[in-house]
């Protein structure tokens, strides 16, 4: 990955502090139009961050100020240590659903104990981030397959939508991450429905929706916490029991040290594992996205080593788990974010919001953070590629719907455990058993394809061309070596193997290679190699097998190899083997 | 694999009973000469087996006896069910030290609970190897690649060999698989040696390692059971303190219910499980290796089946696991074993030892016990596979080393746990960042090589020709287009991807190429296709790629789609997509 992350053009980020602190790299040349656009941005993120940042926490479990205080120190800290420009770090869904799905399981939500563990997880989670970050671990993320983040995703919308269905019903329903049990809880309790916040909640949802649609550039969740607000507090409907948010604590979070129990750490290492990892891939995803949109790179370390600092410093302060999230950062680059700036701009608005306005959210019904959510949310259920992938490739979506199925029936780190692994499982077994094709040459030209897909295709007898479609390593050989028992015909003299498939051939490859070629020979069979690349060439040199099957015997095309063994051709060819001496360093 | 395990024009084998007892199979046309071969080659095994058995029962930890009786049922179970004419079954070194290591965590040696659970062990190795057989999992077995059987055996055979060092010196050293320790207690204990047991040691080692050299197709193990007791009877050593394997109940073991024991079968399932893949591992190479020379079939998932029930009948009546051993499999072949009728005239022979001879081995010493053992096992030291990859694969090198190490510092299943899962692990990680090659026309001639190894490949200006060898999937995406970034020219107007690496291409590798389509498309640069493979072509049609590239951007080689690129042929040129429509079911 290069390691830039300004313009090559304008400072050279290997250099001096600015490779620590990518935002020194992004200010040289800073300009009054670069602050307009950030201030701008910054303004317009707040307005969005403050009500979702209450949603949020409201979703972790966490009483909704530490969703504001998640949005103040991380916020500066990532615009000093982060690669990308527009990301807009804070509270987001998953994270705040993960952090539900980990604490709820050490202490009872709404308990200080509670809040102790999710800023304990925060120092976790950085920390793991951070360290990723430095050991250059940025790449593990790759095994998060697409399909499986969709499957997931789309597993945790429903989760996070239910969970709120309390919310909007307005009478209790046990935390659940079993989705028919909050479905019967809610269907056994439904007599009970608060009609009054379920006409807020649905009103809440139908304006979002309709803003979104019509108005997408207006802040549409400030306009319905000011709108239900005044609603609340001008009908007195808190006394007909719709549910507020209540007194907010006035000014800053006090700096503290996170509170180190490590049995407690010891329960929440694995959530830790799975918020450092999935938070970390949201972000990186949206990241990437706009560093491409503006023509500039992200490094995946760098950004871990961001992201795990803000998460570290933010526990001092009061916050529970943050990452860049999608909608923000979207918002945020079209407000006109230049540099990361921004961010400091919306964390100062939110310090200001903290100290001067936390009376005015006392009124706001906990049924409009619940419409916030839910409609941020189900959009996230992703359809489109479930179709893509049934049209596309069969075998993907059964990685997404083993991952949404496991998710949604047994939970969210099974969920996404089970994803990575069956993938991974997937790609070794595939690899196991490699396509193999009978080739025979096209008229009118020197490349062979397979038979069974060009039926003109023409073959000569007694000489039989395969492709062998794999790597040749331990974990095929028997597979590979049946295969070749089963193609052989009873009057071949020659089998021309076109090995441009082989990618690389491990000991265990090239001990078949000469099994293969001893059988062959003991039933007086030629075998011609064609199309070796370098990487095999060198296994095969080293090991002594180019001298056993002689040099003679590797050819550059198939063509060649095929014309040498029907006696088409007797005069000499440019051999396949290369004269330079095999590498260890290219073997790879 | 084929189902087939007698000649195809003999019988077949998927009618009738003989698909099921294979035995049937191989007894058609049972004649004469089959018969004396079989009756040769079970009596040299059997002769072979009775010290080999009582010797590995007490590395497992078990009264000698038991070796007898693992010599016993398991063979004519095995003969009847399993696939190879010539594998010798019964105890081996490798599966009785991984019995001692599992069963001496949960009863001391020597006790009757130590030969309940030993007992218990082989039904439950049974049972695991019937139903890998049953679901048809013989394939997992290649996932142990060479590398780390070689590394694990080496270290095995270094444990096993000081397993045995108490017996040689005469004085108690307390069991342990910790090498060091096993060391420092001899070395601290050294002054107890027993000197007389030591001579008789060191004479039986020195004799069979002659008569190995000198006599190979001598019984040899026999020559120094028969000498050492007639030594130890006629002089009356065991009254000067030479350990002797004492009193041997005569008879037929009973038939009985191997115990039950839930919770010590819980403790028990790992060491089954690595017993159940060893074993198989062991017994699988050997059969193949036979099979190959007599020109038959064996099948993976029957074999285990075979050995499966080998064990699990063997269990009710006193036998310890069992599998296919190397050496005597050698002998019986070599003695001229025809069908597995061979087992069964070895089993009639031990049998007849158990009723009729067992007061002989009241005199023999553990001492030449300990000599079989460490003779047989110290050949498995593989120090040629060491040179070997040395020369050929160093990453393979290290993964032998790896699990040497692991298995010899930390313990028997962890080393082969870890072995495996490092290798696949490297497999992994190497997919993610594949090959990439920039290649150049050869003079006189149209192959395209890569310029690094081919100083006089030809390039043209602004058209720049990549190979990928690998296939494209979600862990290497990242990567890849990372890569392509990198080796952007500045002059470039066509970039020739030459595809023939790329096996397979999964939903994010086909979403890759869209973004990189996109990518050059921005930047004015066209992207030509060639050698791509049919199931690569599939899913490029199935999701519209290859629709939205435009079919004339595909080409059957790279030469057409270079001349094209430089403007040297205008002429149309047969297309790189086939007409045929996309199929499932060759796209895996």
């Amino acid at each position: 990955m290069s390691e830039s992350n300004v313009p090559r053009s304008v400072a050279d980020p290997r250099r001096g502090l600015s490779r620590y602190m990518p935002i020194l790299g992004s200010l040289r040349g800073y300009d009054r139009q670069n602050a307009k656009g950030d201030l701008a941005a910054g303004l317009t993120t707040a307005v969005m961050l403050i009500p979702q940042g209450m949603a949020y926490a409201m979703l972790a479990g966490l009483p909704p100020i530490y969703g504001l205080y998640a949005s103040l120190l991380p916020l500066v800290v990532y615009a000093l240590f982060g690669t990308s420009r527009q990301l807009a770090v804070g509270p987001v869904a998953m994270v705040s659903l993960l952090v539900a799905a980990g604490v709820s399981q050490l202490a009872p939500t709404g308990s200080s104990a509670y809040v102790t563990y999710a800023i304990l997880l925060a120092l976790m989670v950085g920390v793991l981030q951070l360290g990723m970050g430095l050991f250059r671990l940025g790449f593990v993320v790759n095994f998060l397959s697409h399909p499986v983040i969709s499957g997931f995703t789309s597993a945790a919308a429903i989760i996070i939508g239910l969970s709120q269905l309390k919310e909007v019903l307005g009478f209790k329903i046990p935390r659940s991450h079993h989705v028919h049990e909050i479905i019967l809880q809610a269907a056994a309790g439904i007599h009970q429905t608060h009609l009054i916040t379920l006409a807020i909640a649905l009103g809440s949802i139908a304006a979002l929706v309709a803003m979104k649609r019509y108005a997408p550039a207006f802040p549409r969740a400030l306009v319905v916490v000011v709108a239900s607000t005044l609603i609340v507090w001008g009908f007195g409907l808190h006394d007909h029991g719709v549910a507020i948010v209540g007194d907010v604590p006035a000014g800053l979070p006090s700096l503290s040290l996170p509170a180190l129990d490590w049995s407690a750490a010891k329960q929440l290492v694995g959530v830790a594992m799975a918020i450092a990892l999935v938070g970390f891939m949201e972000s990186i995803a949206v990241a990437k996205k706009y560093a491409r949109d503006n023509k500039y790179d992200v490094d995946a370390n760098k950004e871990l080593v961001g992201l795990g600092l803000a998460n570290v410093v933010g526990a001092f302060a009061g916050s529970y788990p943050v990452t860049g999230g999608f909608s923000r950062t979207a918002v945020n680059a079209q407000a006109g974010a230049r540099t990361s700036l921004a961010g400091v701009v919306t964390a100062a608005i939110v310090a200001l919001a903290l100290i001067a306005f936390t009376p005015l959210f006392h009124f706001l019904p906990k049924a409009v953070l619940a419409a916030i959510i839910m409609t941020a949310v189900f959009g996230l259920i992703d359809v489109a590629e479930v179709k893509h992938l049934w049209k596309v490739k069969r075998r993907d979506l059964a990685m997404l719907g083993l991952t949404f199925a496991v998710t949604l029936g047994v939970g969210i780190e099974p969920g996404i455990i089970t994803g990575v692994v069956a993938s991974l499982a997937l790609l070794v077994w595939s690899s196991t058993r490699p396509h193999v094709a009978v080739l025979g040459r096209l008229p009118e030209t020197t490349a062979y394809r397979n038979v069974e897909r060009y039926p003109d295709a023409i073959t000569s007898p007694g000489v039989l061309v395969l492709r062998l479609d794999a790597q040749v390593y331990y974990g095929n050989v028997a597979f590979l070596k049946e295969t070749l028992d089963q193609v052989e015909q009873r009057d071949m003299h020659c089998v021309v193997l076109d090995a441009c498939g082989i990618n690389q051939l491990d000991a265990s490859g090239e001990a078949a290679f000469r099994e293969i070629l001893d059988g062959y020979r003991a039933r007086g069979i030629d075998l011609y190699l064609a199309n070796v690349k370098g990487p095999v060439r060198d296994v095969f040199a080293r090991s002594g097998f180019a001298e056993d099957l002689g040099p003679e015997h590797f050819f550059l095309s198939v063509d060649d190899a095929v014309k040498r063994a029907t006696g088409q051709s007797e005069a000499p060819v440019r051999g396949g083997l290369s004269d330079r001496a095999p590498e260890f360093r290219r073997a790879s």
